[in-house]
Formats: structure tokens, sequence, C-alpha cells
């Protein structure tokens, strides 16, 4: 790689240090988040502010994500082919298993959902493509772990999220082992009480994973007493390798 | 306004050609498209590609939109503070009138839609968040208009999106005095043949007019005979009263 422009890259770091959290934040406390001096960050915000990346807030002068990121975002779900080729598939799991269905690819160091179906019923739901779920403690994640061409190893500690999370390495690994033998991953209430996900891996036309897809679900729907509904795990293996019949053509 | 940057302008605008049409760019098409020689885009490729903000296809060389700014758009979600005001009411609208509810905010000649309830029914719809209405031709589109604090102009030519859009200005002037002396907007078949929207302002603490909720369904439904069911108008005017009144908190 060759020399990257600096001033564009302190300006990526500003937008991923605002979308870091759900807040404000002002020259100063991004001056000392970035370690750089004040009047180097106010012409770059300037610019962010003049082409619709920032806005600043009326009243506090602080600094927030601007709306043309939605729109840039939308357009990047335009033109993602993983998830232009899988929309019908992943309604069609979510049809049959009456669960919400889910695609995730890897990116930088998490799960990006980029598709989410929800859960055909009455109920509220929020949609959460765009967000992140861990790696180690998500069934997309484990899937994109074990199959990881790169097989990039896994950096501890990894955080807790339930009382099941697999926090040690040598058990994550060992249940990715598994995962690569049989050829899907569960996630059993270890991201959140309560819920259990199952996915597959989605392979491009080279035979590499490029995604994961997969249900989630209440624990008394998908694995009553503790075991998996094998059926469940049958919908999403089915979804995967139809969507990898569809990327190999 | 002071100095902005013109490497990060440049890198913007390489973001928003590549988010205008659902497709890759080579070297030489940006080149072209932005007036600059390609060396210079190069460079700034190489650091947009570096950051995540834009991906290069293996096999074609070319450029596209990158998996962050997914992630950029969705933490903008979070921190819009409208939107978040407005959830729970854009919900129970979409309950009361059984059709979808949207929430558009002005953006660069656009509305961009930052909110998007399903119509609670079993059938497959496809979130539209982060996408552009126009604004001549949409509900939500000219109750934005109408109430502009700027009362910008209207910028002939005015698109032609079905027959019965409003494509001359002073007919359109007349219906947003309409929009101004009743307090809504209607939008008859005049984007999208056989749909039917109405919408509302919401204003904020000082009175402006920040956004426009409504809801968009069949004509059969909404309009049958051609004449709005009044009711439906009723549920709308309501959400938009509830927003602003939290707004002014």
């Amino acid at each position: 790689m060759g020399d990257t422009i600096q001033s564009v890259e302190r300006a990526a770091a500003i937008l991923r240090l605002l979308a870091s959290g759900p807040r404000q934040l002002g020259v100063a406390e991004l001056a000392r988040a970035l370690g750089l001096p004040k009047g180097t960050l106010h012409g770059i915000l300037r610019t962010l502010v003049h082409v619709g990346f920032v806005e600043q807030d009326d009243t506090t002068g602080k600094y927030r994500l601007g709306a043309t990121l939605l729109h840039l975002g939308s357009s990047y779900l335009d033109v993602n082919e993983l998830r232009t080729r899988s929309i019908n598939w992943a309604d069609a799991l979510a049809g049959r298993s009456r669960e919400s269905a889910w695609i995730g690819t890897p990116h930088e160091g998490h799960v990006l959902v980029i598709h989410h179906v929800f859960r055909p019923d009455d109920s509220m739901q929020t949609l959460q493509v765009g967000t992140y779920l861990p790696l180690h403690a998500s069934a997309l994640g484990k899937v994109l772990l074990a199959y990881d061409p790169y097989g990039e190893s896994i950096t501890p500690p990894l955080q807790a999220h339930t009382k099941r999370t697999l926090t040690d390495p040598a058990r994550l690994e060992a249940e990715l082992a598994q995962v690569r033998a049989r050829g899907w991953a569960a996630e059993m209430e270890e991201l959140t009480e309560g819920e259990v996900a199952i996915a597959a891996p989605i392979r491009d036309a080279r035979g590499l994973a490029v995604g994961a897809i997969g249900i989630r679900g209440a624990v008394e729907r998908l694995a009553p007493g503790g075991d998996l509904h094998m059926e469940f795990v049958s919908y999403v293996r089915d979804a995967a390798r139809a969507i990898t019949r569809d990327l190999a053509r």
C-alpha cells in the first residue's frame, strides 16, 4: 500500500469516533481523543459539516454525525451483492421458521448485520441493519470465525455478554472446530439471555465464506428444554446452500 | 465559513458519486466525472479503501461504497433526536391506520426517510430508511416545502413520476398554499400509481418544521372512489402534534 492522505484519514477517524457512542462531542473532546491540535481539527470539521457528513448542534456547538451518512449507508446496501442475492432467501427463511432472519458479514473484528427480516408476527421489533454483533458470542460470528480464510486468531479478552458467553479462547476454539465439522453454529443464550440463534456459512464462487445467514428467537421456541429443534437447523442450512448456489452462478 | 480541506472535499465527492447509482466505477470514470487527474484520485481512493469507506472489486478493479458507511449510517440514526423522539408515535400511527408510517426530513433538495414502520400485516415490504423521496411529488415533501422556513423556491423542471405528478410550478405553489391553509398534505398517485399518502408537519421548540410524518398505502384503502377518508388525515395530524409537543419539552 502506498501513501494515504492524512487529512482524509483524520476525517475518517473523527467520523468513527462520533459513531462510537450515542452522543455529541466538542472540539476539545475530539482533540484529546485523537491527539491532534484543535486548529487542525477545526479545518477538518468545517469541511465535514460543509459536505453534510457532520452536523453541529445549534445550542451546544458540539458535533454529531450528519444525514448524508444515512444516505450513503443506504446506498451501500443497494450495491452489496451478497445482500441483494440473499433477500428473497432470507424472507423465505423467516417465513418457514416464523423467526427473525439475519445475514452478517465480517467487518473490522465484528459481524456487520447487512440484512434483517422481522419475525413474521405483529410484535414490535427494531431493525438491526448496520449494527455490529460480537464474533465470539453470536452464531453468525462463530460461523465467520470458523470459516475465516485467513484463520485470524481470537484475541482475548473475550467479553462476557451473559453467564453463558464463551470467554475462554480454548473452549471457543474447540467449538469452532465443531462448527466446521457439522457445518453450522449455535448460540445458546451467549449474547442475550433467553435468546438462541443458529447460523450457517454462505460461500462465494471460490468457496470462501463471505457471510453467514441465520435465525434468532426465544429459547422456548427454538430449544425447549435446552435442545435445539433440528428442523430449525435444516431451514437455516437450506437457505445458506441456496444462496451459495446463487452466488456460484 | 473559513477554508475547507480540499482532499476531504474530494473524498466526499467520490463517495457521493459512488452512491448516485447502483454500480461500481473505475478510476477513469471517476476522474472524468470529477474533473481530476487520475494520480490525485489514486491517493484519495487508496485512503478511502484503507479506512473502509470504499471497497475495490477483486476482479474488475473498480470501486464501490464500503461497509463502514453502513455502520456510520446506522449510528447516525441512533443520535438523530427527531427519530428517537418519534419512533413510538410512528408505531402507534401504523397501528391505528393499519398502513405504513414514514418520517422524513429535508436533505439536499430531497426528503430523506429517517424512519419507516411497515404496514402491520404479513406482506413483504422493503425498508426505505436512508432513501430519498422527491419534494414535489410526495406528501412528506410537500409538507417540507410548504413549511420551509427559508421559503426556497421550487426549481423546475419538476420530474413526472406518474401522469398525476404536479410538474407545473404554479400549480405546485397553489397546492403548497393549500397545505399551509389546512395543515396537512396529500399525495394522490403522484409518486407511484395506485399509492396515496398523507403527511403533516413536525415542529421543533421554536416552531420550525423540522420534519414530516405520514402514512402511505393503496388508493383503494385510503381514498376509495378518489376521496381521502378523513379519519386517516386525523390519525396523521394527531401523530404530528404529539411529536411536536414532545419536541417542545
